[in-house]
């Protein structure tokens, strides 16, 4: 044990590696719902000027980066690592924007997770010192991902209740060594602490339960990292779960109900799947994908620790690891779920 | 700059983690090739008990991880992380075995590259201090991955010259902190340095000429790896490319020659999907998959040096960023190439 390692799974940052730039992009669905007032981009049409959906998805990711890097007040030439990730067969939409990028890359897949597993790796390279500064990203598409994972969209299958509707959305972050100065802004968003997920299978067989299938594993990882921390709920301002959705969100409450840990949990708990959608927009249990959390991370969250709403978050993507491969030979859903804390000063 | 960062791109590991534990697993084909003394297990048979070949690939894995452990006379529950990625749509072989291990796990991609990411990942990890041990994994299956990227094996289609054959095959080892005693082996065997590649695209659209596709970016790794160092090839006992196969091996050493910094880059250099296969075995241009190096370095490569062959070694998997949809959509095929430095203390 040493200054970095935590209890049983946690990792600390001594040396605060800080969130100084953040961007995101969504599509036309997700700017017509309650948190279009956060996106920094919004799509006027899904195919973003590409010809086909996949381009469209690497180039929100890229504009994604573009917009981080410049909202950091650096050059893309300068940032020495980028760790990015999607839901598309072989990282297409990363692997593709890697390219045009032309910096370091290593790809990373966690499904609806990635957000926060990039922003682990990424705070572990800037904090160790093998780098001053990374780009994190994930993205997804709606559809790219219906095509891939169900049915084409010109089928027009019905979807369950349970279903979520894979985000139109991308979102990057610059994470650079605290030199203590303030730089482009005038508060400091640092990375405190990270946890490392575990895949936990609750047994589901249903792909259209991801909420279900994600839910253990995020009550896992925030167990473990409030126990590694000696902390409760209530110390944090807002606990953030990735995509669970709304049936997911209903699972973590039920999870931590008369947990003394997490006493208070209800009032300072949300996921990013339940608030991606208004009600009319025929989205079911809410949105999902990788883009879901990270546009409203790098969307939403980044920008309200800016203005000192939250003074300590815990942001915690969530992914369900499933193929049409997989799930044709009957096996099931397992999740995994990645937390990062983040502290203003 | 700082201690663990050299010259552009490449990092240094200045507490020297240590690999402590290797294993490979490889099927049938593998087995009865020029490299089958080396494998720590050869299969008997391809579905290795499992009803489909996947499930046979994630079992692999799985066992080259255990494999791995015991020969590090650890137990898998006190492995802190665990980093994995293999060929198939969102890593199906990685994410089951993760469920199955049970202990954290960070997914990564890179193609056929993913070995040298995830022994990165896991050096930078325990040398910062994030974690005292890792295990760093990769594999392939030729079955699961022909039927994934090309056509069903029952199809029996004809391969050009230059296509490569996917290894049935997984690799891992274990890092651990360096504690200075010799533990289980009479040797260390350290991680100095690391590179990290960058997404290089020549425009090869022929996804059978993966070795064309992968040859330059593998030249830039080792390019910035050596330039970083202020080293030439000759400073090392070998260089080892990850599966650029025998056409690719060819383009390697044009694209070296004459450069005064690789001279005698011939009598070091050597490419594991080249040596996989002898050349009656009807491979073609030799072997590929994330399993092909992971095979050659867990399995060979860690005996070599503990035997003393070789004291610094350079090790460079490989691969091609490409799916089935990305060339439906006429998108070329880039390479990514990381690297990291073995030597023997």
């Amino acid at each position: 044990m040493n200054d970095k390692r935590i209890g049983k799974r946690t990792i600390k940052f001594p040396t605060l590696p800080e969130i100084i730039g953040a961007a995101s992009v969504v599509g036309v669905k997700e700017g017509e719902g309650p948190q279009a007032q956060w996106f920094d981009k919004i799509l006027q049409d899904d195919y973003y000027g590409e010809k086909t959906w996949e381009k469209a998805e690497s180039k929100m990711l890229k504009n994604s980066i573009s917009m981080a890097v410049e909202n950091a007040g650096m050059q893309v030439q300068n940032i020495d690592v980028l760790l990015s990730g999607d839901l598309l067969n072989q990282l297409m939409s990363s692997s593709y924007m890697a390219r045009d990028v032309g910096i370091p890359y290593l790809g990373l897949y966690g499904a609806c997770s990635t957000m926060t597993e990039s922003m682990l790796v990424g705070s572990i390279m800037v904090d160790g010192g093998y780098c001053v500064s990374a780009a994190a990203a994930a993205s997804s598409h709606f559809a790219t991902a219906e095509r891939q994972f169900r049915m084409p969209l010109e089928h027009g299958n019905q979807r369950p209740p349970q279903a979520q509707w894979t985000a139109t959305a991308a979102g990057s972050v610059v994470i650079k060594k605290n030199y203590g100065d303030t730089g482009a802004h005038d508060r400091h968003i640092c990375i405190t602490h990270g946890t490392i997920g575990r895949v936990i299978d609750p047994g589901i067989t249903d792909t259209n339960f991801m909420g279900g299938a994600m839910a253990p594993a995020a009550y896992d990882t925030i167990r473990v990292h409030l126990a590694d921390l000696d902390r409760k709920a209530r110390d944090y301002d807002l606990i953030l779960t990735g995509d669970l959705g709304i049936a997911g969100r209903h699972i973590m409450q039920d999870l931590t109900k008369n947990k003394p840990e997490f006493e208070g949990f209800k009032d300072i708990y949300e996921d990013c799947g339940a608030i991606m959608y208004d009600s009319n927009q025929d989205t079911h249990s809410g949105g999902s994908g990788c883009g879901c959390s990270a546009s409203i991370i790098c969307g939403r969250i980044i920008k309200e620790l800016r203005q000192k709403k939250y003074k300590r978050v815990m942001l915690v993507s969530t992914g369900a690891l499933v193929s049409t491969i997989s799930k044709q030979q009957g096996e099931t859903v397992p999740g995994i779920a990645h937390a990062v804390t983040l502290e203003v000063f």
